[in-house]
């Protein structure tokens, strides 16, 4: 760690943030902060010393190469797999761990219920107006799930409750999700990068032999070498007919081809709110796959995520300024 | 109650139950029990005591001119409407009380997120092909909720989290969709018939008063003539602008006519199982208005309701063989 960051700052620190939030959100900040607001448009080089990037990668790259003198990178979002690249391996980057979490979490739990309850095929029958299409859900239950045994009533939608969730990623978020997941009191098999006990985690290593028992699989884990196509034509197919896959984390966690057979075969269903590519191209076949409801990266979006963002950015501020330890960092300055 | 409900049978007693179901449901029925099954077409009179009608009341209707002899009805669903006026007051009426507890209430929690996080709108952008519409999203939740604060991130949806709920109707039901919203920390408001303590339910009398700060309504009380048209134009207007108005109820409990109005003009948002007329004929305008999610009357349906059902009413039947006190009578014989 950059032992500049550990002792106490006595002059005013200057903080950059993008004109894009509203400055009320900035009002807890220390009163030992000067506030610079950054555009993301050409300008003259500003001298900063910590940077609030727009949560939009492609914004915060193009105003980087303006700033000079950043220490400390302060994210307003979980992922923040694109910033080491761009700001290179001098400066610290903490991440606003915790902001996304409800929200996401939210995303998560929705997603499943509406694939259980087939709430996009219910749509398609309200666009149509026929109220006699619910016999239908019946045989796609029967169909998706590969269950024919005797269906009474004919329709059939699913439960969550009881169901056996693989969640692959055991961080704020997938803590968050496993919270929100306890009424349903489903059978939660946690995965992370390490085994550990106390709640039980398998290692990601094992996924293997824990796929072929999941009815859901939730991806929650960061986007990294490791993980990267983590699952794939081999992994999809272990799973079993009719499971789940939801994607709350990033597209290339999973192999896109591999997930566009899988679905275009009938085997599983998805529920993705990232993509790979992102944003996924006019005519991508993934659009058109069945039993996929796939949302445009706006799980962790919420009204209350910007003040949520902002309020852990200030306290993580005020402990870079009384030289503590910061609470929440992803890369420490070499 | 017909004295003879209360003494213990020695003799076989005749279970009429639907072809419809299979036999195999029946497995834990009580040894004194002789089951005769039971077509809806056209046949001989059959002597029963104990009628277990089809779950859809058109079949039923078609089945009882059949019947002679019927005590006792135990009915496989919640609500039984429809029972007293077909079988008259002198044969008792038990429900199937719990057996779509968990499967109504995944439902409610479900299309209260689907619709907090636009998933139709995002379904349709699905089947356009466009991820660049994800912009929309923000503009939705302005125009939705009449908040039009500093947006960011410009995609906007909205949290459970938080949220002013108003329950009405504290049946089993009710008391497991309280369940299920534990982990979203709502502000939960409950309404019953009567008022009562311990926890704190208020008087649907008191509704008028508790509507203007409801940010989701949610009705699961019985259809009565009490209930009927409790959510009236009157009602609607006294919501504040994008509360959202969910019915896992009946149908006549709302006016549809004021319904179709105050989605038409944007003031509020719904989702409903179930209509009045049900089923909704084609062409209805409620099939055509925004901010609208419709489920054919299938929230209660899952795999888990009919040996759920079945197990109630074995347990009944073995209350009723015994001569002890019946559990879920909602109509006792005159």
């Amino acid at each position: 760690m950059d032992p500049a960051l550990s002792k106490p700052v006595e002059r005013t620190v200057r903080v950059g943030y993008p004109t894009t939030l509203a400055a009320d959100l900035l009002d807890n900040f220390p009163s030992e902060v000067e506030i610079v607001p950054l555009s993301d448009g050409p300008g003259p080089q500003v001298d900063i010393e910590v940077w609030i990037p727009d949560p939009y990668p492609t914004r915060a790259m193009r105003t980087w190469p303006k700033l000079r003198g950043v220490r400390l990178v302060l994210s307003l979002m979980a992922g923040t797999e694109w910033i080491p690249g761009t700001v290179g391996p001098h400066v610290t980057i903490c991440n606003a761990r915790g902001a996304h979490n409800i929200s996401t979490a939210e995303w998560t739990i929705g997603t499943i219920l509406a694939m259980l309850k087939y709430f996009p095929f219910f749509l398609e029958m309200q666009r149509e107006g026929l109220w006699k299409r619910r016999f239908e859900a019946s045989a796609r239950y029967a169909a998706i799930t590969g269950d024919t045994s005797p269906l009474y009533p004919p329709v059939m939608l699913e439960e969550l409750t009881g169901k056996r969730v693989v969640l692959i990623g055991y961080g704020s978020i997938g803590r968050e999700i496993e919270r929100m997941l306890e009424p349903f009191h489903v059978d939660l098999v946690r995965v992370a990068r390490t085994a550990r006990v106390g709640p039980e985690v398998h290692a990601v290593g094992d996924l293997d032999s824990l796929l072929p028992q999941a009815q859901v699989v939730i991806l929650i884990l960061p986007a990294t070498a490791e993980s990267h196509k983590l699952i794939g034509a081999r992994q999809l197919a272990l799973m079993p007919q009719g499971a789940l896959l939801v994607n709350a984390a990033r597209g290339p966690i999973v192999d896109t081809d591999a997930l566009v057979d899988a679905l275009n075969s009938g085997w599983i269903r998805a529920a993705v709110d990232v993509t790979d590519p992102e944003p996924l191209p006019e005519g991508h076949p993934l659009w058109s796959c069945p039993n996929l409801l796939i949302t445009p990266h706006v799980g962790g979006s919420s009204p209350q995520f910007a003040p949520r963002a902002l309020h852990i950015a200030a306290d993580e501020l005020r402990r870079y300024i009384a030289g503590e330890p910061l609470q929440n960092v992803v890369q420490a300055a070499i």
